[in-house]
Order: C-alpha cells, then structure tokens, then sequence
C-alpha cells in the first residue's frame, strides 16, 4: 500500500487524480496540496465528489510533505521546476502532468515555454510516458514526464505507422480538435457559453508547445519528412479527435496496415483499434484511446478519440504509476473483470 | 452469488444495467435479451463497451430462460406485461424499469396508459420501489416497479415536506426539465441533434404519465391540495432537475424545513441535502439526487437533480436488488469505501 | 431621420442594438459610448460585424455627446442613475436597458438593489416598456424603463389570465430558464463551457431582482394571490423559457381562456399564441414571444419563449422607440413585408 | 421582378431559400414544390416562420408549374436529373443545390454517387457555381450546378494558393468538421441528441461524395499533387470549419502569401481574410466565409469557417441567382448598407 500526494489538485485533472486515487486498490491514503485552495474541504472544491470520497482539507503548497511514496504534479509550466528536483533527490517517485520534463532539450524547452530550465539534467533521467506504447521499460528512473493530451492522441495514431513503414511517408499533418477543459479552469472571456456555444476556433496554429513533444518522439522513429500540426476548440468540456493525414510515397496495402496496427497494440490494454472511425462519446470517461486507419491511394488516415482528461492526463497518469511500481498497468482504472468489490 | 436476466437490453437504461451488473460483487452472470438486436453481440451496440465487459450474444426475448434469479424489464410499456406474471408464478424476483406495475389501479394504468391490465392483482403485490425512502421493507414481495425518472426526482424533493407539513401546504407545481435520453432511442426527427441544438419545449402539458404515480405516492401521505407537474426537454442527453414550487398557507421558517429535509435523509447514502441549488453535473453519472430546500414568505422551493438513466431508472433497479437480495442497498454503484480491487 | 447613441454597447444587448440601428430606416447615424473599449472600432469587439456595419470607433463614455436624439443605455445596475438625469433634462428620449427605472418605489428599488435611487422623481415619469401590453400610451414621457428579460416572459405570459380572470387564480409559480447570455460577459469559472456542458442550475431562489419588477406590474390588474418565482441556467448562450403554472380556485373552461389570449395579442405583431408548448428555437434571432396556455382541472399552464437579448432586451428596446417616436412598431425588427431592399 | 420556384423546399436549405426569397427586393413571389409535405402550410413545417413570410400552401411537385422564372432545386441526389432537363430546355434558369451537375463527367458522377446520369450534355453546359470566385462569366448558362457545403470552404481556401503558388505544392490535406444539418432531416439514430451530445466523429473516410468535386476545381488550376480530404460531424447544428494543411516544397514568406490572400478577395462581399484563425459564430446565420492563413517552415495552414446552409447552399444560391439576373450579387443577402426598409 502507498502514500500519495497530489500537487495542485484544484483542477481539473486534479480532480480526475483524486477520483482515481480513491478507487485504487494500493493506494492507501492520498493527499491535495494547493495554493488558493489550501485549507477547503475538497467537496468545497468538487461537490459531486461529497459522499463518494474520504473528504479532506487540502494542505497549502508551501507546506507540503515528504511523507508520500509517489506524488502527481499538476501545475501550469514552471511551476513543476520548483518541486520536482527536491522530491527525485530525496528518492520519491514523481510524475509530473504538466510539460516541464516532457523535451528532452532544455533550449528547445527554454524556446517554447520562454522559461530558463533549473533542472535540465533531469530531462535526460526522466521517462517521456507515453504508457500504451510498447516496450517502455520503467525501472530506470522515478521521474515520469506524462504525456500531454494532444501528443498522447496524435503518438499513439502514428507511432505503428513510423514503426513499420516510416521510409514510405512523405507529409504528416495532425488536425485536433478538444473540448474546453484542456485549457483549464481560469475564467477567461471566450472560453465562456456565451461565446463558445455552437463555436468551433483553430488557435496557436503553427506555435502550439506540443508540437515539440510529438516531434521528438517522432525522431526517435527515424521520421523527418514534413510535418504539420492544428489545434480547435470544440464547444464541447471534454475529448480530443485527432485526426493524422498521412501522405505516402508509394500505395500500401490497407490491410496490412490495419493488421499491422491490430498487432502492434494488441497486448494494449487501453488502445482499441476499431473496424471504424471512433467515436468520442466511446471513450469520454475512460482510459481508452481509440483507433482508426484508413488507407487509399498513397493516402492514410488515422482518426483517434480520447478522453483529454483521463487518457490525455490523470488517467493515463495512474496508468503511468501502475508501471512505475510494478502494478497490474489497468488497477484503478476501470477494466474488465474487476468488480466493484465492497468490504464484504 | 446470483444470475441476472435482463429483458429488453438494448436501449439507455439497458446499457446501464449492463455495466452494473458487470461491476457488482454479487452478479456471478447475466444475459441481455432483445428483440431486433438478437443475435448482437453487446458491444456491436454500444462499442465503447468493448473490453470492459464480459462480451456476449444478446439472446432472442422469446427464448426467454428462466435460468436467472432476478429479472430486470427494461421494456416500453404494455410489454412487461407479457413477462412479468410468468416469472412470478415460477418464483423469480423482477425488477420492472416501465411503468406497467407502478399505479395501483389497474383502470388509472388503463385511462393513462390506454391499454388493459392483464395482471391486475400484481399491481397490489408488487412494492413502489421508491428506494431512498426511509422505511420500505421489500420482503413481502417479488416485484418491483421501478419509479419513472420524474417522479424519483419530484418524490424525493415533496416527500419530507409532505410527512412533516401536509396541513400548511396550499398547493404544489413541480417543473421538471430532462434531457433526450429520457425519450428513448427510436429516431425522431424532434429529437434530432439538428432541431434540438440550442432547443428547450414543454411536452405533454396537463397529461403527463408520470403525473398519477406522483399523485398516487403523495396521496398516502394525505395531500389532496392542488398539484400540477409540466415536463420540458433539455438541448442536452442525459440528466433531470426538478423545481418544485410550494405555496404555503401559513409561513414556515427555514431552518426548521431544512433541518426536517436533512434528518429525513439522515440515513439515505444516495440522496444529499444541499446548501445551494444543486448543479445537475453534481449527479450525472451517479446514482445520487442532490436537494435543495428555500423557504421565504409563505413560498417553498425544493430543487432537485439527478441522473434520468441511473437515479431515475438503472441505478434505482439496481439499487432495489440489493433491498430485494438483502445486500447493502450502494453495492455496486460506486459510492465511497469501496475500492476497484483487481484480482490481485 | 433620427440620430442614436447607445450608452454601454459592449456588451450582448449592446451588440444587437447596433445591429438593429444599422438596419433602422429612420436611424440615420449612431454612435457607441463605452468605458473599457472606447478607442476600439466596433468589429474589434464584434468581428462577425465586419462588413455588415458602418464600422466606426467606439467613443469613451465620459465624452458623451448630447447631439443625439434619443439614448438607448446598456449599463450595469446603478450606472443608469449618472447619465439618465441630465439627458432628460435636456430634453433627450431615454430607453434604460437596465434595472435602474424598472421599480415605480425607490425603496424598492434600495431594498433589491442595495443602491440609494438619486432621480426618484424620474421612477414616476418613466414609462415601463413591456411593448405587446395592449394600450400602452408612450406620449406622456421621455424615459422607457425597458422590461427585463425574465418579466417579460413572465408578464406576457400573465396578463391576459389576470386580466381576464384574476379573481379565479389562487396561486402561481413561475419557473424560468435562461441561456448565459442573460450574465453577461464578465467572465466567471460558473460560466464558463468547462462548467456549463450539459449542467442546469436554479439560481437567486426566492432572491431575483426581476420578482419585484413583475409582481408590481401583476398587481396593477388586482393580483394579490400566492406568487413564486425561480430562475435556472440553461446550458445555452441564448432564450428564456417560462413556465407560469397557475391554480385556480374553481375550473375554467380551456377554449375560453385560450380564445382570450387570442383575443389579447390580436393586434399584437411579436406575441404568437400557439397551438402548442413553444420551441425556444422559433423564437431565438427574432423579437417574437411565442405563448401557449393549457387548462385541466383547475390547472393553467402557460408557456412561453423568448429571445433575451432581444424580446427581452434591445429588440423590446427598438420595439419601444418606435413607439416612442410614432413609428410603426415593427420597423427594423425584420417582420413580414419587409423587403431586405437595397440602394436600387 | 422575377417569380421563384422552390422545389424540395422542406429541408434545411429549403427553409433557408424561403426566407431569403421572402427578403429579396426583387423576388416578386415564390412557390414551393414538395412530396410528403405537399398541402401542408409553410408555417406548419416551419413554425418560427409563421408572421414572418406571406405563407402559402406547399404544392405538389407532381404538379410543377412552369410558370416561374428561376428554380432552385433541393433534392436528394438523383432526383434532380428528373426535373433539369425538362426546365432547361423550356428556357427556365436553374439552380441545384444538390450534386447530380457538379462533376463535369458522367462516369465520375456514376462512380461516385452509383447512379446513371440521363442528362449528360448539361454536365457541360452548367457553371459550377462557386460564387465568389473570381472572374466567373454567368451569361453562357441557365444551369448553375451551387457547390457542396465542404468544397465551398475548401476551394475558397485554397484556390488563392493554387492560383499563385501551385507549383510550390508538395501536399494538401483537407480535415473539415460539420454540423448536423448537412446531414439532412430524415432521422436517424447516431443524429439524435441523445447520442450526439459531446461526440464527435469522423465519417465517409476516403469515400466522401465532395471529394471529386474538390479536386475537379484545382485540377483547373494545374494541381495534382497529393491531395486528401476527411470529414467529421460536430455535436452542434449549423455550420463548417475546415483546416487545410499544406506541405510547400520550399518556404514561401508569410506576408507574401496573406497579402496574396486579401488582393485575391479584395472585391468580395462575402470573403473575410482574418488576421486570427476564424470562429465558427462569426459566419453563423451569414453568407460570409472567413479565411485565415497561417506560413511557416514549409506549412501553410488555412481555416475557413462559413455557414453550411447559407454560405454552404442556400446564401450561395441566392448570391448565384443574383449573378445569373445581373443584379447586385449581395441583394437579399443582409449586407452593410443595405437598410430593412418598409412600405413607409
């Protein structure tokens, strides 16, 4: 059984965090540290969640402690840079949710987020994790750099793809759509109803900071062709489709592809290849990154749903923790053959 | 451990049956039967169910097995009929999620529902399954049936006002609002993302079905005031609230009433007395009915919000089975203590 | 041809009178005074407006111009009080969007407001604008106190019952529903479409400032019965539903009172008495109110719908200057008849 | 003054053409043919209408008049071929709406919509409509073939690059998100509220029916590089937003290339080259399509938002029949300037 702390828990994938930690059958007690918060119950913070959690006062940031096994970091970038050194050096595991760790270049860092980074040794100890890509061995290090939402959906989509057949493509170009809870819970005039109601905006077209992040795992497959990356809003709280539009140089055979894909996540336990576009209703709520490839005439196209949330942050987070400290990777996420056990 | 069947499985309140029974404790097996869907797999109608439950062929309803130990009927009304006196007689517990069992009057269900009762000794049998009302002792019967969605809402918001105020009450207009999964999965161009993005209509003005099981509930406690109930569609999928509006005849003093509503609820783990107006967000996805009581010059406001799918019919019947198996009433709706544990 | 200014048109009900001044045949200029945006053109505010409006700078509301002929003012509460007095006295025609000359009492107004009223004399000059009330003579005054949102729906939904019947009414509760639109657009966490999606919320039970509004005008026809009122948020941007549900002290005959209400709104361009229950979505973009009444048992139900940024505020306003200045009421508001004519 | 004939007028874009007609200074009156809506009163298909257009019978299309001069035809595809010919060679001008004369080729059309094309030698005489492109000559035709809803805003976006810069083109790829109410009004279950509620999905990957009528238009422009174009459905009623990736085989300067952009649509009424991505509620309820273009690194990203039922049909339409006339091409289309003008 473990100990856990949450750091900046008043969001919403603090929320999420708090949700799973509850659940989680290892997890024996958890811990909200937070600035503006500190001192509120979290049903103060979370109505809903009054009756369905061991309610707490959430502590203050400035006072937070070493006692816990494994902390969460949910802070705006820059805030982790404070926190993170501290705990890996006094042995603690740590997975932060923002992107302070997530570039393994502390000047491409430095170029997108326009902060000096303090800890830049740590960028090359850290595990960028991607959880449902295979192979990731966990046992080197006790920093996590959790994947950001859209970078999660966008790997996941074209990873497969580089893996077996990176010398047949010519372009990339990603458009993503998401709901409105990935750019947070401060009150800003267009992100409210009254604005965004029946709305649909593309925004930091070509300047969004995770397409570095998609990039550099990219690299790693040998792809440097051409690559493009959009990101929407959707008048909707949650979800990310994200959809690869894939160029090649020669026709491949659309059911080698779709076998390919079928075979590469087939031990996954959380990525569901489908006979069809997804859906986002069939994922929201859950850890579930679903797939579709289509291919046709020199063209493929990947269409993926998740939940930005779950699978593009706490979940995935949990997830994340699971492999971390030698977990079943599906505990307290959700799955299938796990009953909702009482004290009985 | 016991088997559950589950009739007529292919609508909203089915599927959540379905992810239910997969999660409790209890439920060793359960079957969906259906009608058109026969011969389906469950996750070829709802896909984001696959892989998180134990996948499996919808049978034919007129191979009907009596192999189960309790049924739940989740069928358009008129059907149970045809199902629920074969069950009984062969000793099975049936929980009915229509309304062919809730009035006590056979020629109340005949002047509302237009058709004739062909059981209408059952109709006395069988317990309102009202199930977070304080005192109901479900070993007299084998059959439930299941409250309709507003009157679960409008129910629990009257009832404590009725037990402990009947003689200072003037009169009673409950406005209910609901969203579309409420009216079913059969395609109507009204209820058409197209026509309802943006959308609010009263329906049913002055001849609402659920209108006599209120009244009849009410009765008991011994109103017989004035009363009226107008239903409204959301532009959104799933959820009800309720605002009942009471005239008094003399005033009563707040705290008194919220007091009353809070200790008449003492005991109920799904229903919370709230300081403010609920948020129907609160209670989405839970089995969970959020009230809130104003009392100011001789006026009584009770809101009130919960899940039309969960709270308002599967929640509830699952809820039942556990009062009708003798099991503590939360298992397996997820409420707080309770761990995901693995089979670890 | 009349020259416009519009005091506070940065906001919602100040961008569709904009839009409605562009279209007036008889406005031949108007100018926009505000505080934050003054400096701004107008399709910074609005960019949907670009091309569609004699683009001009929005002036700072302390260089306030008297050359204008009549004031339409957008302001919050409170602030109407400053500029009202002088343009009055000055001879100008006044419609005040806001709450500030609603109440003919100005401790009243101080007891809902918690403002002290600095022109009180004006509170019995004014003229309070509900535009579809048959007989309202315009020629007494200069000052329009233009109705709220919510009183407007409530009202026109009334006033023919209390008109007509008013002795028979015991009681009546009015529960209204509001898009966002009607909060304005400071931004606030509540608002925003991270929180909205798909929730719905009473809010200010048995507290809203429109209550006093609306029972001051039902008691001018004799009303003194039981009276509530409730407003909730829609998880919209636009329209007001209201549903007034009325119990009388002995039955009334549907066909009477439906052929009243006929009767009431026959000369009426914007009130629709319907068949049935109203769509919001026949009434948002347009000046219309739709209105249906149901009678059973000694039940009225009369539900209407509106657009609140315009029925309910600036295309009631347009409604009453052309009232005000002996147009035809219906001019700029886009009814039949009317040819979308050009420079040909 | 000219008499308009409406045929499948009880659709979306018939509700539109309607409307717009009822407007149009020069549009002395219209008629409406249809099926199943055949004796039905325009107001009883469309309510919100009623007061607002002179309302008549619907007549059956079995009984077309050859009395008017124009026709607008919104059919489902195929049934067009019927009516065209007959009205052509009878000297009446057309304009469809559907897709059975945009393709300039017999085969392709029965490649792609499965159905033999009985008028072939109009597939050559037509114009494809896409009005604002410049430069396009209506006096050779009476057929004008109006563009699909998705190649007008992807041709908008990238006819401008083409015209100037096609031989930089390495790759284009098209990922355009939809309202529903392209989707037409026959219902059907994954377009009912209920399911579309926060979903979001793609669909016809690589088989959409617009896709050759995209490719035909830049073909004209001496494109055939690699070209790909996919679809998606928002949960949201109106409207279109489409995200055109474009991979350069050198860098191009930005402002070289936005400047091109607003020369290109400096004489259009209803193209607005924006300085930001634009958002969907900008062109809602407009005939405007707003263009933004974003250069960097060998990308070019372009979005474009337009209305799919006005700017996507029946605004194009009306903007198409004003050309075809001779008149303005922005009569009847609410443009600045342009005032409601009444009988006075």
């Amino acid at each position: 059984m473990i100990s856990v702390g949450i750091i900046g828990g008043s969001g919403y994938t603090g929320k999420k965090l708090i949700q799973f930690c509850e659940k989680h059958s290892f997890v024996n007690d958890y811990k909200i540290y937070a600035q503006k918060s500190a001192g509120q119950f979290i049903s103060d913070l979370f109505p809903d969640l009054d009756g369905q959690i061991t309610n707490s006062k959430i502590e203050s940031i400035d006072a937070l402690s070493f006692e816990h096994d494994i902390y969460f970091i949910a802070l705006p970038h820059g805030e982790a840079l404070k926190y993170v050194p501290g705990l890996i050096s006094s042995g603690k595991k740590v997975i932060d949710l923002g992107g302070d760790y997530r570039l393994n270049s502390s000047s491409e860092y430095e170029k997108w987020y326009g902060i000096n980074h303090t800890s830049p040794s740590l960028l090359k100890d850290k595990i960028y994790g991607l959880a449902d890509f295979y192979g990731t061995n966990y046992s080197s290090t006790n920093l996590i750099a959790n994947p950001g939402c859209y970078p999660t959906a966008a790997l996941l989509s074209l990873i497969p793809l580089l893996s077996g057949f990176n010398e047949s493509i010519q372009s990339i170009s990603v458009t993503a759509y998401s709901g409105t809870s990935g750019a947070g819970k401060t009150p800003k005039l267009e992100l409210m109803m009254s604005e965004m109601d029946g709305d649909v905006s593309a925004y930091n077209v070509n300047k969004h900071r995770h397409q570095p992040e998609i990039i550099q795992m990219l690299n790693q497959f040998g792809f440097n062709s051409a690559f493009s990356f959009t990101t929407h809003l959707l008048p909707i709280a949650v979800g990310i489709y994200a959809t690869s539009s894939i160029h090649l140089k020669e026709n491949l055979n659309e059911d080698v592809i779709k076998n390919y894909y079928k075979n590469f996540y087939i031990d996954s336990s959380f990525v569901r290849v489908r006979e069809t576009p997804p859906h986002l209703n069939w994922v929201v709520d859950s850890n579930f990154c679903d797939i579709n490839v289509s291919v046709k005439d020199k063209v493929v196209i990947v269409t993926a749903a998740i939940d930005n949330l779950i699978k593009g942050a706490s979940g995935q987070a949990i997830q994340n923790m699971n492999k971390l400290l030698g977990f079943d990777e599906t505990l307290g996420l959700g799955i299938k053959g796990v009953k909702d056990a009482s004290i009985y």
